[in-house]
């Protein structure tokens, strides 16, 4: 039988790699690495290429384009899960490393079920999610007492249900705030949220940046890997 | 200037500590532990000391009383904030370990505004929430492509509030729901989602327990500290 392990590297230090992703990339035959297109930077690679001690793993690209036509998208998924599959049918183990948690909007779970587990079993380490990141980055919560958490992808043309979200929810985390930022603001605006969002990018690296003036969001360009969160009870770090 | 992390240590497993926490946990003067009363044990010291290996750090117990006056409870914030300040002071350095992450409902952000910010500089780490070490463990998605995501503590008397969560949401994760077991029956049955749900307890342990039979949901117990998972989609292992 073979082993997969599908292993959530965090959102960026590498030492927010569990000890548990650590030794397991350092025990399989293979490590499975999410690239755009074949040749180009593996982001989950460059986060725990420095916890990498097992020189005779072979590192595998798997290609995800980031285009978001589901045809083309779902017969990748088949052939990377397939590939992986052969490569670790009879005996061979392997780590399917993914941004941040396999849980949350993840390569790995859009693959898992094309890999054929009569031959390979699978098991599922967390990691790290950004939103936790972002807000622990931040020295803000969450959520707490009875409050609730809502976590929604910003899609286009989303300014109603942006809006509810707001108007019914404690708190929110727009991953992907930059898919519709007219929008976003407008559902402040609407709710009487001005102050009371943080938009977050680079979480926990050097460039970290945080914006929560309403005209700076208003004037310039959300960067598209960041994060907003919105909190009811304001953001003041405590 | 004192230095305090605010550590989350992850659901169970010793291994889902960070390398940063277990660094910061061996690098640090003293080491805060929560627990229920004096002299009882502390589930987040017992995750983490096999990664304890400087010898000569100080545990300090933190009381956290269970009950929920709130009154009592934020005169014992101020106590152990006001605590861990006198011991930092200087230039101490401390590790305050919590459960989970500590953006999602920790006893570490309930204290932090009582950490004297004057003399103690405060740094938080993020940690493995219950819920995306539920969804791996049990090798599914929480939330995937442009769904949303809800994590909701049950509270009693708070029936409507769920049929009207899950009505409205493509995933949901409901935190304490023994608090009213029969509302969250009704609220699953009243959305025909009887098949679409897994209550899971002791996640990641060798007394893992997944329920996803409504009868049995019915006929038993919930246990205290469980989790439960609710999809639209269905929860099948894929």
């Amino acid at each position: 039988m073979g082993k997969l392990y599908g292993i959530g590297v965090g959102p960026g230090d590498p030492d927010l790699l569990t000890i548990k992703g650590k030794k397991l990339i350092n025990s399989v035959d293979y490590l499975f690495c999410p690239v755009k297109k074949e040749g180009s930077e593996s982001f989950a690679y460059e986060i725990i290429k420095s916890h990498l001690e097992n020189r005779s793993v072979q590192i595998v690209e798997l290609v995800y384009p980031m285009h978001y036509k589901e045809d083309a998208l779902k017969s990748m998924w088949q052939l990377n899960g397939e590939k992986v599959t052969e490569m670790l049918s009879g005996d061979k183990s392997g780590a399917f490393i993914t941004l941040g948690d396999p849980s949350v909007y993840s390569t790995f779970m859009y693959t898992m079920p094309y890999i054929d587990k009569s031959v390979v079993e699978v098991e599922v380490v967390p990691g790290i999610t950004s939103f936790c990141a972002t807000a622990c980055a931040m020295g803000i919560p969450l959520v707490e007492w009875e409050e609730g958490l809502v976590i929604y992808p910003v899609r286009k043309n989303s300014g109603e249900t942006l809006s509810k979200i707001l108007r019914e929810n404690d708190n929110a985390v727009f991953m992907k705030p930059a898919s519709d930022q007219a929008a976003l603001v407008e559902a402040l605006r609407n709710n009487g949220l001005e102050n009371n969002f943080a938009l977050i990018s680079k979480t926990g690296t050097e460039q970290q940046n945080v914006i929560t003036d309403i005209h700076t969001l208003e004037q310039g360009e959300m960067p598209y890997l960041s994060t907003m969160v919105v909190k009811k009870k304001g953001i003041a770090k405590s």
